[in-house]
């Protein structure tokens, strides 16, 4: 689990579905401005109000993944490897956090995070009718265009007039658009993580499986002026906790699904797209266990990489099964026949659909010869210093345009993080930026073909590892004073520079963009046009009451507590913290399974029977990492923190019969914090002490 | 180094070079019926005799990859890791060789190995008039056809003949052809192996790199009527060892080396064939690593295929790292240009090749779009039982043809080895039956996507995984007495068995014969017929005292022990003893880097200055493991089992500047033997006392 259900970042890009027929048991992920009051109060008795739903969404935060405000003091709660990189970024040679844990006894302790970010969800506008607007009467490739200067210009000027960060977002696959205004918070603190060893107890074997038995969790803190956050809405710790039949709701950031691409999509994803993806995380995967393999300072520089790819893979790996079963393609088949159906049965909805369809399927037909290539150059060169100069060459080019005409990472709205990113403090490795550039290196080599001219451009002559030695030795770009320079300094002052690593990536610009442009016009278009069209008939089909695919903004998910049966055997709904001195026992000597010396230590003083993790079949996904699960009353009951395997299907299709969101208990933290780490402190505040 | 030298199995067959024009430095991996006894002279001033090269010949032996007769008793030394597969039968969950070690203090213990083989080559003639008189006036097509009928043919009338077995083997790419005669011995007994931790120390990471400090040895013994064999040619052990300097000289098999190909064969390997083989690596190595990861009697069942992929595509990164140098690329192209110069000076050679540059540039350009599909479809299904199904259902159909027309690998020559085979009694795991199935089933539809006719065969309406257990679950195949029954009885037998895997094969069958008889009309008869022209060419245009590119068969190879600089630093020529309790401690906690703790108690009674490993340039490559290294009186000084990364690129292109081979030193071997385990015996056979 660790990194488990972090957002999955994705190969060739796009492809957002529309919304569902109909919504089976406990399915969905929920828009917050449009809650299931119906489906709640029908299934579970249960009616939020106004005032519960704006708690909730003002008490969930974003964080890499997801988050939630858990006491006055702007404390926030996510999972150990949602907080993972910014625990790395606070380690050292000396001081490993990843393996020793963290705990800050006092707030004076507390440790700020380089580059931290944190936002919480203000208000929701929708703006389907301005894009429509927009982008009337245009062809595909010219709406899409048009579209994404409307959305930068948008943006842009509600950010001026609110202060708030404001991005579009693009649901139901071109159906609806929605303002997001959030407010940004940049004073993060550390406040407690507990050892890789507990939070990832069981390693890659048992990621994405159950029972478990993981402390997944971390504790930051919001500051703003220097001062703890002094936080209006907040979650309360619920002081009994939860059992067994007992309604879980869930609010996180679920990163995408595709539920209902249409059939010939589903292939495509099948048949190309995700083997490519797949393939390119086994590759890194081998590629980043050589590394780490050579000495334990490269593991501590590139683990967490390493267990990013690693659950990745096996997250893929899962949802590729999914598709390559039939029966569940079959339904899918069956699926789309029925909205074929009930678009033929009407002439209006006909002719307003056309052959959308068809022109779908063509443009993915047409897309298959060069997908190969799209995704290497969305991959990137590797490397951060490679991306850092990428970053700077295009600010370069970017800025002197209308927002609206830029590279859409570049428009206004999006410019202080990315100057964040590119200023930030984090330290760089020589030797793993070498072998991150020199396997990027190879990779286009493998994927593009050593007589491509861009190939031969970026190795000058030169074998792969020579020329990332090269340009790695002598570029300036791991100095944030230089990146910063450069990017304030311009056109002018990049080419007055002459930095190595830069004169590099500029051979990669040029292709890079030129493939985007083709990529842009020649399937972003079709699909946004297409799923816009689909959506509507599906909406008069089947009616509007159902939730939009998974695109990484903040929904409500929910389901009750429960077991499930595998292989004939009953799965119980809960594991307990004497599960887990019984498996480390079982699995003495094997990786990922040795138990933590502070657990050792504290076995004596635990109460062995209290639950641990729970499972539960609310509908999440990558993304979700970190989402606090609440009772009816809104108090925590847990934190979401990965699916088991058979959830991991849920990419296309939910099903309840065994998959399950897998949390860790409340009641296991407080038992943790007060007598394993010795953070009474913060266990108090959880409770309201 | 574990497999490390082992021949890599190949994903599109074929390809065999010509002859090289000029061969550099000590560069050459020599037939034995053709040694370069001038060029040994004037280097190194040693003329070998016939008497000498017989011996060495006689006293080398195959058993998988090379290995050598070093008593008068049957007594035969490779490595550790070649062994393995051996020792891994020999072993169960209650007794694992492989974590343990083992030596049979008396012959009584020794353990006889189940599907024993080992071959000792006897003679070899020249029969390439043979094959072109049965070739006369073809077409190419019909040329590789009658080709591979007549070494049918023959390889049965001779074996008829002599009781020995016989093959024959392509050179120069199909510009010779020779027959190849061979004592097969079946009764062979395990002496000694050491531990795991000893023979691979420094695991994965230190694999293929230098310095090393590995204890790959190990030794058999054959049996002949149930009595260790009389050898009548074995190597004697050097009472001396050796130093920097001496002239190394190895006697092996080396798998495959593709140092003349055409430039755009080459530019095939580099941007087709070698990136999908090395995909299909990092695949098997991920799916691998998860299936050892879940218990340790996984890990003991397939550990060693894990060894095994890892090291291949650790060797192949190396080799794909030197086609992607554009330094040793162009000198490829260069060296093309010189023998195409030499081509159009002379118009009688000129008119000789034609258009068969071109001609073969056009083949493999239009192999491109369907390399990927038949990579897949040679790499099978998955798993041994899938692979005996196969087996079973393909002999039904063969053995009632001529053996002429038969898919070559059932021709009567061959089928000994075939029944060996299938009737083995190593035992299967179901589970790992099942794993490597499901994989092989996902990997089809990966490959060819999931609307190939035969994926929607093979899957029958199911998940890869519920087919693969259905199937595993109710096949009979387990049982050798099944097998051989099913093999002896026929398409009859075949038929009423109604077996599910077989049945489940059936679907393979055809559409895999189709694409090979594709491969063979329009790759591989093109190649032959291409590359025999070529080689005849060089022959005219540079002489024929060079060696033909490796081919698993036996060669000479030699060069002095000698150190190298790598990054600045010299990196001596030997190791020590010493080294290994140093590395040991420098790596401790690391993994592959644990001390044995057979060593570790052994340490006060060890001469840490003993070398351990030693290098030197003599020109080898995968399948050279277990070569005996000998010095001019024909004595054992080594045993050679890695080659550095440096070396790794000699599959294309030869370099002493660091590339070398890696041997443990012969003086180390004795000392473990019998300070470390107590196997005077052993060690006194070995040195005649």
């Amino acid at each position: 689990m660790r990194q488990r259900l972090l957002a999955i970042s994705l190969v060739a890009g796009a492809m957002i579905p529309l919304a569902s027929a109909a919504a089976r048991a406990d399915e969905g992920m929920w828009l917050v401005n449009k809650p299931p009051v119906a489906v709640l109060k029908e299934r579970h008795g249960f009616a939020p109000t106004a005032e519960w739903m704006e708690k909730m969404q003002k008490s969930a935060v974003r964080v890499g993944a997801s988050g939630s405000l858990v006491s006055p003091d702007g404390l926030v709660m996510t999972n150990h490897h949602v907080a993972a990189r910014s625990i790395q970024k606070l380690s050292t040679k000396e001081r490993d956090l990843m393996t020793t844990g963290f705990y800050a006894k006092t707030r004076a302790e507390e440790l700020k995070v380089p580059d931290g970010e944190i936002t919480v969800l203000q208000t929701i506008e929708d703006v389907t009718a301005k894009m429509a607007e927009a982008t009337k009467g245009l062809s595909p490739a010219d709406a899409n265009a048009a579209r994404l200067k409307a959305i930068a210009e948008l943006e842009k000027a509600e950010q001026e007039k609110t202060g708030l960060t404001c991005r579009v977002v693009t649901l139901y696959g071109g159906g609806q658009y929605h303002l997001y205004r959030s407010k940004r918070y940049t004073d993060i603190r550390l406040v407690f993580a507990p050892e890789l060893g507990a939070a990832f107890f069981g390693g890659d074997t048992d990621n994405f499986e159950y029972p478990r038995f993981c402390l997944d969790a971390a504790f930051f803190r919001i500051y703003e002026n220097d001062q703890p956050l002094k936080s209006e809405h907040y979650l309360k710790w619920s002081s009994a906790g939860s059992k067994e039949g007992d309604l879980a709701l869930i609010f996180g950031h679920p990163g995408r699904t595709q539920r209902l691409l249409t059939v010939d999509h589903l292939k495509f994803v099948r048949d190309v797209e995700a083997p490519a993806a797949l393939a390119s995380l086994w590759r890194n995967e081998v590629k980043l266990q050589s590394f780490t393999g050579r000495s334990a300072e490269n593991a501590r520089i590139a683990g967490d990489d390493l267990f990013g790819v690693a659950n990745g893979r096996k997250a893929r790996t899962g949802q590729l099964g999914g598709l390559q079963d039939p029966t569940l393609f079959n339904a899918k088949v069956e699926n789309e026949q029925l909205l074929r159906s009930a678009i033929a049965k009407d002439p209006a909805l006909a002719a307003q659909v056309g052959d959308a369809f068809d022109r779908w399927s063509k443009a993915l037909q047409d897309f298959r010869p060069w997908q190969k290539r799209y995704a290497a150059m969305n991959r990137g060169l590797g490397g951060t210093l490679a991306s850092y100069a990428l970053t700077i060459a295009r600010l370069a080019d970017e800025l002197p345009k209308p927002s609206g005409q830029r590279l859409r990472e570049y428009r206004d709205s999006a410019l202080p993080q990315v100057r964040r990113n590119l200023e930030s403090a984090q330290p760089t490795y020589v030797n793993y930026e070498v072998h991150s550039l020199a396997r990027g290196l190879e990779a286009m080599i493998e994927q593009l073909g050593g007589d491509d001219p861009m190939v031969v451009a970026l190795l000058a002559g030169q074998s792969p590892q020579a020329r990332a030695q090269a340009v790695i030795g002598a570029t300036k770009l791991a100095d944030p004073a230089v990146r910063k320079a450069l990017s304030d300094g311009g056109k002018a002052a990049v080419d007055a520079a002459k930095d190595p690593l830069i004169a590099m990536v500029m051979a990669f610009d040029g292709p890079s963009r030129e493939l985007r442009k083709r990529y842009e016009d020649q399937v972003e278009a079709v699909e946004r046009e297409v799923y816009g069209k689909l959506a509507t008939a599906r909406f008069a089909a089947f009616g509007e009451s159902t939730y939009p695919d998974a695109t990484g903004t903040l929904r409500m998910s929910f389901g009750p507590i429960k077991g499930y049966a595998e292989e004939g055997q009953a799965i119980p709904a809960y594991s307990t913290i004497g599960g887990l001195f019984e498996r480390a026992s079982a699995r003495a000597g094997e990786k990922g399974f040795a138990l933590p010396a502070s657990w050792a230590a504290a076995k004596d003083k635990l109460d062995l029977s209290v639950p641990f993790n729970f499972v539960c079949t609310a509908d999440i996904i990558g993304g979700n990492s970190g989402s606090p699960v609440v009772n009816t009353k809104g108090e925590v009951i847990g934190l979401i923190f990965d699916g088991n395997s058979q959830s991991l299907p849920w990419a296309y299709q939910f099903s309840e019969t065994q998959g399950r969101a897998v949390a860790v208990d409340s009641r296991a933290i407080i038992e943790a914090l007060r007598k394993v780490y010795g953070a009474d402190g913060l266990a108090k505040e959880l409770l309201g002490q």
